[in-house]
């Protein structure tokens, strides 16, 4: 019998506001050899991303809270080095949701098994992971492109929004993106994005997206919410599609924040603004496998990574998040 | 050749906030015979409704605003005294836009032949009309609703939301409605809602439709905004949609309101929120006149009218709307 010591996350406090490195510790766990049934993981990436802020409140949402003292729980990627059931060999690459952690070890239901198809591991927390499958079922189910319409999208260089970005080029559609600094707004302009808005040295984000949208927008995909979402109400056309996939800038809010002000655009340009989370298109994920690797394979999507290496580093990689630290996918390598 | 006076309305000067009797005046004007092509008509009843504050607002709208010092506009329904086209004979009703004034006189594009199966005349301009059109469409194609679930509707007791709660019943729904007045109140209980709540004497609003809806919200149907939407974005269910047709608290705000200070719920909750306007659904007409016309002729569908006579009331009657002086649909009756 052999036993591993895994390094992990834990959340001790609840944030009040922005997330601080007080809020977590680093802990030491030591598992045994599986037991039958279970698998044990080696983990080599693990993801965060913004929604995570959502789960260190305590209250009832579409997931359950962190548990305070408890390891904190995400996507991660890793490779099988010990297994009580048949159904998992030494050596698979598998995906899973026992993140910000070294070893994971659990139920077999837990663990996917993952043809990478030469594909960088961690690409399967990125573009062919949920984050991935977020833009990819966000924007086409909701936002139903047509070629020719023009769609903004903000949070641009992050790593959803990029790849809406990417997939609305490839469906003809002229693309007004938002981002938060120069470099950033390169990538963007290096991918094909139409029109690039810094908000952050834009003197007036309305008047931006109006001199870079003349005629409006047809569609709006959010990962921001507040100022953004006021102006995409403002330049929507009328029939628009909002796909509403994030509010970035809310969540760390420690009082509810007053909503957009010109939500009445909702009756008089009809529009439809509709949430999401993307379990909810768990049936497209053949198509979204299929297609977006095709793309990767042609090299007709790309990607940015900001990549931060150790498990004691993962607080740092979440807190960035909220300051713009990322440009595309974070990520933590742990091994 | 003979000529005609008729009493009309005109917009005057802009309402800042609640519209008041000084925002309008009586105007007389003679028409002679129509020409050809020309049909005229005798209006004998009028429709007020809250969109109409919309268009005395001079900024770009999916209606051009009201002119200044000209006669407003609004559906109607009358019998034509004179025509310079075969396709309309005196006598025949017909419902229009040139409403505000006694006599209508224009182009026979304009007008519409209506064959009454012998229901009331005004009941063209409310349940058999646009409100009823308006409700039919709204709630049926935007709410999607389903046997067994819950809807919540706000400004239940007017002339769309009474006919959406009826609706709701007819398809096997669970009805939350809100409204202004006990008596009201008492009508919508007539009618078959199930819970219904008098938010002018509820403490709190939240808690009340928590208290009528313990599972949630499967649907909204908004005529009201404000704290009215902020309770249902609270109350929703996962997968909830909101049918936003009118936001009457919001008309006459002299400056933008903050909008609600939850709305991030519409992501974690997958809600669909959608705006729309009735001309949306005119592939549905003949559907609706249909089906609604069988529900008036069964008795399934009641409904109430405020009746204000003679076309000097019709400012009183169109300001009303804005104090809840309406139960069901506002009329001016004309001759």
């Amino acid at each position: 019998m052999s036993q591993l010591t895994s390094r992990e996350i834990r959340l001790i406090s609840r944030p009040d506001g922005e997330p601080t490195p007080q809020n977590f510790e680093l802990a030491h766990v030591t598992y045994d050899d599986p037991s039958p049934g279970m698998v044990q993981v080696r983990n080599y990436w693990m993801s965060v991303d913004p929604y995570m802020r959502g789960r260190m409140y305590d209250r009832p949402s579409y997931v359950p809270p962190f548990g305070l003292g408890e390891t904190l729980q995400g996507h991660a990627i890793g490779e099988v080095i010990a297994s009580g059931d048949t159904d998992f060999a030494v050596g698979d690459i598998v995906t899973h949701m026992l993140g910000w952690r070294e070893i994971a070890q659990g139920p077999k239901a837990l663990f996917t098994k993952v043809d990478t198809h030469g594909i960088a591991l961690q690409a399967f927390l990125g573009v062919m992971g949920m984050p991935g499958m977020t833009a990819y079922c966000g924007f086409l189910e909701i936002c139903t492109p047509k070629a020719g319409e023009t769609v903004f999208v903000s949070g641009a260089a992050g790593a959803v929004g990029s790849l809406v970005c990417q997939i609305a080029k490839l469906k003809g559609c002229n693309v007004v993106a938002s981002c938060g600094s120069e470099a950033k707004a390169a990538w963007l302009k290096s991918v094909g994005v139409d029109e690039v808005i810094n908000y952050k040295t834009a003197p007036n984000l309305l008047k931006a997206v109006q001199s870079c949208a003349h005629q409006g927008i047809d569609m709006y995909f959010d990962n921001v919410g507040g100022e953004h979402l006021e102006v995409a109400l403002e330049v929507a056309r009328v029939g628009a599609r909002f796909a509403e996939c994030g509010m970035i800038s809310q969540y760390n809010a420690t009082r509810p924040t007053s909503g957009p002000k010109n939500l009445i655009n909702v009756i008089g340009k009809s529009l439809k603004i509709q949430g999401f989370i993307v379990s909810n298109f768990a049936h497209l994920h053949a198509q979204f496998v299929e297609e977006m690797g095709g793309w990767i394979k042609s090299g007709d999507i790309k990607w940015e990574e900001t990549i931060m290496t150790g498990i004691d580093k993962a607080p740092a990689a979440f807190i960035g998040l909220f300051n713009g630290v990322n440009a595309g996918k974070m990520l933590v390598k742990l091994s």
